[in-house]
This record gives C-alpha cells, structure tokens and sequence, in this order.
C-alpha cells in the first residue's frame, strides 16, 4: 500500500478536528492553505450562509467536499417528530447536494426520548432511510451510514456496527443504487473482530463512501470529546487503511478529532499541521 | 417468564456492588440478611484468608457462591509474562474450586502493555485459556468468558463481543466439555444487534454459565465506574433476562455496580435494599 507522504491531496480535514474556532470560511482557507485536498463541514456551519456559495469557495480553494455531517437523529417518541426530522435530513441532503458534497453522513440516532425501546428505535431508523433514500437518488447525494460506537448506543447512534449498517444497506438498497453505502470511522469500529471481513464485504457491494481516522487514548478520559491525533493512541491505522483499499476505497482519508481539552484548545494551524505529519507518518 | 418477586434466593450480589467497604465476612453475612440466595467474591477480598475458611462461612450463611471474580489479564508483552499470567490464573481457579464458585469470570484483557497489536491480543488470549482450559476442567470449576463493552478493548478486554466469545468456545471446547461458557453481562451486550440470536446460539451449546445485571445510564459519566441501578437505566432488562431463561439459563441473577459517586458512597444495608426491590420490579 502506497504512503500518504507527499499526498495530502488524498487526505480531508474534518471541521470538527478545529473546534468550531474559526467561521467556514476561514476554516476553508486554512485546510486549503496547509495542502489538504478536501474538507468536511458541518451543517451548523452552513447557517447564515448562502451554501452555494461556501460551496463555490471550496472549489476555488482547490479542495473538494469528503462529506457533509451530519444528520438529524431519526428515532423519536412520536411519528409527528420523526417526520419532521426526516423533513430536516431531505433539507440537509439538498445542501450537501448543493455544496458537491462526496456523501452525506448519516448518524442515525439513539434511543427515541424517554424510551428503551431499542429494536424499536433501530427499526425507526430503517424507515427513516428508505424514506430519504429516494430523496438522496436524485439530489444525487450517497447516504454514508456511519456506525458509531457501541458507548454510543443509548443517545447516538442505535446503528453500532459495520456489520449492522451493511445489513441495513442490504435491505434498504438490494439493487445497489449507489445512493447507499457506509463511512468508516477508526474510533467506532477499531475493536470490531469482524472489522477486515465486513470491510471487504463493504467494498464487494461498492458501499465504501468515507474513511475517518483519529486515535482511542488510553485512557479515554469522556465517552465523546476525548479522541486522540493519530499516533497517539493504540489503533493501528496503517493495517486498516490497508483493508479499506484493498477492498477499493480510493477517496479522502479525513480527519475527525472531538478533542475538547487538547486539540481544540490549541491553534488551527498547529493542529493542521500536526494532522498532516500523522497523516503522511502513522497513517 | 416468572417475575424475581419473591425470589430472592435466585438473585446473587456481586461484591463489587457495595463498592468494597466492608470485609468479605460482613458483606457474606449482609447479603445474607438481605435474603439474596448467593455472592460473588472478588480475588482480593481472599487475600490474607483461608479460602476454605471463606467458603464454609459462605455455605453456612446459606449462600450459594455465583463466580468468582476475576481473571488476570492474559496477554503480556513477553512470554515470560503471559506464562506468569496463566499460573496466576490457575492458582485463582484453586481458589474458586475452594469456594465451590459457579464459575470462575475471565476477563481476558485488552492489548499487552506498550503494544497496538490487537490480532496479537486476541491470539495469546486463545492460547491462555487453551492453557488453563485443563486446569479448570480437573478443578471442577469452568471458566466463565465475559465479553466486555468494546470501550474496554484496548485496556481490559479484546474479548468484545458475545459471538465472539462463543467463537472462542466452539474452537477451544468443541465437544462441549461443560469448562467453557459465558458470562453475559447486560452492561457489555445490550447494545449488540446480535444479542438475542447469540444468547440462544449460547444456550444451544450450553455455555451459559452467568447472568449479571445493571443498567447503563444516560449520560454515563466515567468509562469503568459510572454504572447504574437496574431501572435507572436504559436496557430492557425483562426483555434480555427472557432470553436468557428461554435459552435455558435457571441460575443466579447477579447484580454488578460499579458506582463510584453513587452507589459505592451508600451504606451497603441501604444499597442491598434497593438491588432487591429492583430485582422483584424490574428485572
């Protein structure tokens, strides 16, 4: 497997790794200016803003747009909220079309509020994606499911396995449309014993759509804002980057850091820079 | 399924649930009281005793002993350690063949010391407990494997899922000697797709050898000793118990709270109290 030194092109920021320090446009500028190819926003970002034309400031930028995050959580304790937040997610989908966005990411949510229904959640959220599944065809945006991890359950994201989201993709889009597939994060599915196979069961059905690195530190301090910089934790990023494109993922490598007493705390730049040192090294 | 209420005698008190205050003699005899039907001891409550000492006290408060807990992590980053690992084991099986324990619980441990290497985790694993599998087998006492939440996987146990666990038996006990099971823990599975269908594969094989309960709340505060009080929680309990007794388990429930800042800060009679109302309620 070739190196990531020397091509950042291959290589994403994911807006969160910065904190929310800076406006999208600055934060567009600086990823573009420290030699990355592409960029992931948030739609938080996105408010007040004409996405057309963050849009078009990414490409003059030179960057591409590795995915939008992310979506509104599904499973809600009435149909009357759970359509409204498939309402949010086909708005979301239009600006992740609007902005050329590779995927949309799909966060699916936790337990509906006040309840511990959880097959009952996860089959919310089936409905949920066949109910946006159309939406995403022709706004001709792919749907990355992200399975999150299994800490995450109860409040996140009832979709907490590889495995499970390509079921899902299985029965939601048999025909493989293209319009589904999944994004792999590190964080989520490191500890997966079954983590090579279903990737490569992901790249025989064409459902690879994204790839996040960061690190698990040991210790991990809080379930969600304590991700370490590549390198400095215990997972082996290059053995897995290695079953990803073998079994033909060719798009960003991006990075996804949630590091609230560290990371964040510090300037874009440093981070930046940093991010692609572990990128061209350890990755 | 027969509600617990009024059946306290099938329900059992792991140790670590009254957060270690009290000797292991006055916590047999608070158990006791409270009309649990059996404890699980932790191996540093025997320290400085005679184990055959402990047991008979057990017995004669009319207690059964569920477990014994725990294992020494397996994987290490020598042979010479992983070997000291093992007999440390086998000595810890002597001890839970002492206390005529239900099961002795492996937890596996999670990648050696200073290494990222998780395959090579999961390897020496096997061949640790194909090491001890003997040992228990002539000690009378089986080994009971706890897959542990995947958050525990880098520090505490690269053994992480239910499947994965039976997994293990079906290739290290094949002709299901009755030395090899499970214990299913709701606070490390109750998030898995899985779970049901592996509970009853379990139960198929005869591995189901412990059932320990509590609850995962929202939000959990601290990765190892944020645990709930079964109801305070967000698992279906009822729901995961019915499988366990439709796979055919029939032995002790055993609550298992880790509580630094709430439970472990209450006197022991108040906490027993409330495990037991919990149990004939909600479990």
């Amino acid at each position: 497997m070739q190196s990531l030194a020397g091509r950042l092109e291959r290589c994403a920021i994911n807006t969160a790794t910065l904190g929310h320090q800076l406006p999208i446009e600055q934060m567009i500028d600086a990823v573009a200016r420290a030699g990355f190819g592409a960029i992931a926003a948030w739609r938080q970002e996105l408010q007040d803003r004409r996405v057309e034309v963050i849009g078009r400031r990414i490409r003059d930028a030179g960057l591409k747009v590795s995915g939008l995050c992310r979506s509104t959580f599904i499973p809600a304790p009435t149909r009357a909220l759970f359509l409204a937040n498939i309402e949010d997610n086909r708005h979301a989908i239009d600006q992740a079309a609007a902005l050329e966005a590779a995927c949309f990411v799909v966060v699916g949510g936790g337990l509906a509020q006040g309840s511990k229904d959880l097959a009952g959640a996860r089959a919310q959220l089936g409905e949920g994606l066949a109910l946006l599944l159309e939406h995403a065809r022709s706004a001709g945006v792919p749907l990355a499911l992200e399975a999150l991890h299994p800490m995450y359950c109860a409040d996140r994201s009832c979709l907490s396995t590889l495995e499970q989201a390509l079921d899902l993709c299985e029965v939601l889009d048999s025909h493989r449309s293209g319009a589904l597939g999944v994004a792999v994060d590190v964080y989520h599915v490191w500890w997966d014993p079954k983590l090579e196979a279903q990737i490569e069961r992901a790249g025989q059905s064409q459902r690879l759509l994204a790839f996040h690195v960061c690190d698990w530190l040991v210790p991990t301090r809080d379930l969600l804002l304590d991700r370490g910089m590549m390198g400095d934790g215990v997972i082996e990023l290059h053995r897995i980057r290695g079953w990803m494109e073998r079994s033909g993922y060719a798009d960003a490598v991006e990075v996804e850091i949630f590091s609230r007493d560290n990371w964040w705390k510090r300037p874009v730049s440093e981070t930046l820079e940093v991010c692609a040192e572990r990128l061209q090294t350890v990755c």
